[in-house]
This record gives C-alpha cells, sequence and structure tokens, in this order.
C-alpha cells in the first residue's frame, strides 16, 4: 500500500444540491476533513467561499486561497494548477452543486493529480443522479449519465428515440438547462411512446423535492410545472 | 406539490461501504430520519440488523421489525411487501452496501411505493460507483455503470472490447464478484490497448483505499495485488 503520510492530497469535496442544512448532506467527519483544507480549486469562487462559510470553515476566510477554473482556457491553467497540487499538502476541489467531476470540469484537475502522483481523496457528499436513479424504481443494475442531449432538434428527436430503445437493458438519465425544463418534458411527451417510463427528479434534498416516476401518458393526464428548480430525468423499466 | 404529511414513506437508507465510522458516510440529519424508522426492508436482515446496532439506533433491536427480501422470489412476496408499505408510516428499504437498488433488487421495491402512492425518500449516503467515477479522472459528462459482465469467456471478450470503444465517448464502469477481481485485472491487461485508461478503486472510504487510474501498460509492469477488497473497474479518457 502507498505511504498516504508522504503524499499530497486532492480531496473531492461534495457540496449541497440545495439550501437545506449541511447536516442534511455532509457526514461529520468529511465536514471535519474539510475544516483541515485552505487550498481550494473551485468552479466558481463565490459558490466556494459561500459553502466554507455555511459549514463554518474555522480559517477566516481572507485566509483560504482560491484558485477559480477557467473552464473555456484550462490548458492555460495548467502549470498553474500543478503548482498548487504540489504545493500544498491538502488541496480541495469544489465544484457548484453536489459532487465534483460529475457534468462538470473537475475531472482534469484529478486526471493531472494522478499524472503528478497527488493522492485523490473523494469525500462522501450527495449525488443528484445517484439519487433521482435508486428513487425512480428503475433498473439500477445497468444505468447511464447522458449529461445535456444535444440541442439540434432532428439531433436531439433521434437521441431520445435511441435512449428509449436502449432504457430497455439500461436506465437512461439526462438533464437540462434548468429555464427549459418545462419545455423538455413537454418534448419527451410528444416523442416518447406513451408506455415508457419517465422519472422527473426535482429539487432532490431541497424543500420542493419532488419525485414522480410514471408512464409517458400519465405526464399527458397531469401538468406538472417544473420551472427553475433543478432536475434529474430519466427513461427505463 | 403534495402534502407529504399525508402519505406514508419508504425511505431509502445508505449503509457503509466499509467498517469505518458512520461518522465518515452518514450525514446527522439522515442518521436522526433512520432513528424514526422501526420497520425495515432488507436484502439480508443481518446486514440491516448490524448497521442499525451501528448507527445506536434508539429502539431496542428485538422491537424493529426486519423483512428479508428473498430476490430469487420477489414476485411472491409482493402482497406482503405491499401490505408494509401501506401499514407503516415510515418504512426503511437497507441494501447489502452503500445506496440501495444499485446492482441489488431493491427497485422492485421502489417501483411498488410509487404504484401504490408512497412517497420515497432517498437519503444521502456514499455510494462506490460515484466516488469511483469521481477519483477516476475520467469523463464525468456521460458515464455508464454496466454491472457484472457476462462470464461466458467469448462473450465478455466482445463485451470488454465494446466498452472500450465505447469509452472513449463514455466512462464505462464494473464490478467483478470479489474473488475473481485479480483474474479479471489480468483477463483486462490481456484484452485492452496498451494506452486504454484502467481505473481499480479498491476499498473505497475503506482502511485499504486504493485509487488508480492509469494506462493498461502501467498494470502490466506493477503487481496489483486486489485480494477480496471490493472494488470497481472503470475504462475511460
Amino acid at each position: 500500500m502507498i505511504n498516504k503520510d508522504k503524499k499530497n492530497t486532492l480531496y473531492l469535496v461534495p457540496i449541497g444540491l440545495s439550501e437545506s442544512s449541511f447536516e442534511w448532506f455532509l457526514p461529520h467527519k468529511v465536514k471535519e476533513e474539510i475544516y483541515q483544507i485552505n487550498f481550494f480549486i473551485a468552479e466558481n469562487a463565490k459558490t466556494a467561499r459561500h459553502f466554507l462559510k455555511f459549514i463554518s470553515h474555522p480559517t477566516l476566510l481572507p485566509q483560504i486561497e482560491i484558485f477559480e477554473l477557467d473552464k473555456h482556457n484550462l490548458d492555460s491553467q495548467k502549470d498553474e494548477i500543478k503548482n498548487i497540487l504540489q504545493k500544498n499538502d491538502k488541496t480541495g476541489l469544489i465544484s457548484e452543486a453536489g459532487m465534483p467531476c460529475i457534468a462538470d470540469p473537475g475531472n482534469h484537475i484529478v486526471k493531472m493529480a494522478h499524472l503528478n502522483h497527488i493522492l485523490v481523496k473523494p469525500l462522501v457528499g450527495p449525488s443528484s443522479i445517484l439519487l433521482a436513479l435508486i428513487a425512480s424504481g428503475m433498473n439500477g443494475q445497468q444505468f447511464k449519465f447522458n449529461g445535456y442531449l444535444p440541442q439540434k432538434p432532428d439531433e436531439r428527436k433521434q437521441t431520445i428515440l435511441k435512449l428509449e430503445i436502449e432504457s430497455n437493458h439500461t436506465t437512461q438519465l439526462f438533464i437540462e438547462t434548468p429555464y427549459r425544463n418545462d419545455k423538455f418534458l413537454a418534448e419527451m411527451c410528444q416523442i416518447l411512446k406513451p408506455n415508457t417510463m419517465l422519472l422527473v427528479a426535482i429539487d432532490l434534498t431541497g424543500e420542493n423535492e419532488k419525485i414522480i416516476s410514471k408512464p409517458i401518458s400519465w405526464y399527458k393526464g397531469n401538468a406538472i410545472e417544473i420551472g427553475k428548480l433543478p432536475c434529474i430525468f430519466g427513461i427505463g423499466v
């Protein structure tokens, strides 16, 4: 086994999915581990600062260093990131919501950690994708997260139809930009077969959490309004 | 929004991945929520009892009712499960490790809950699949969990080769029965291309946690012994 004591560590820091108390999503010892970290790499420095304040990080905020990723220009930040990982014995990686490295550029930082012999330590926290999957009642032996679907109408329709076929053996999960949620739901009602099961998992862990797992025909008869709340969609059996 | 107060609830209860303190994987309020539940449906009653004792559930163990699933005979238990969900205002679903409904029969219980207008409440906890994915440094925008691969040699080889091609755009995760871990690793070293990236995530959250994300060529030159520890495998870019 690797001698962990001698290696710098990149901690993958989970943050909340909603504004609920951190005691709903952050295990006590994970919180204490985060308290030991004073250098963070973040998708958004403001979100990271808000989170650290929210969990009452014991270091004064001005003394915590936060390096903000430029996701359109990660290549130009590579040397700096490598330097951070090599200089600090503990660095935290924080995303915009939930677990880092899912549907965000964090995986590039983790890749650099592996290449530079930095220990990678994922911390337990909330994942809206996993929570949606287990709450769906759909097949959890095989599942796929597809991220965002293509935007071009033709390609998009073909993708949805392809996912519907694949959903017979593999649960298919996907997301949409929140302001397009309701349009997307209407679109799926139009494209998918009436008996295809659709999961709509809204505001998981939040005040307005609502998890619906029903056939398309049900959605056609029931007006569901998601609004701009975060939502995970899924189709499967 | 649904009036949650008037509905019975099926809680999806996470348990540990390893013997580490529950303060590493269970948020405080999730633990308190579990304390309110006195009826559980479990893949294995012994595991469930051990967990409830481990987190110091305040109800005396003999007073907690645990219904054990017969995964080869779920159909014959349907009426009984429906009855449990309708009788108890709070029922907990517990799997063998980690989050229920992933690579276990729990999803059938959740499906019955949705059909019978029971509220489904997934609780935040550890998922070895998600922890492995985020620690891999591989693509987290698209990923697929494949469960167990086929056992027949030809079919198995073809599946591994197919997943290797798909891994260019979607990270592929899978598992093997622990006592076959090392044989499986050797098999992948033989079948996959030297520059294909392989993730081996061993004993996540446990004492022997080790996360390796390297090209196949590296594994050929470095003797890794997984033994019977729980392990998640992955290929991707």
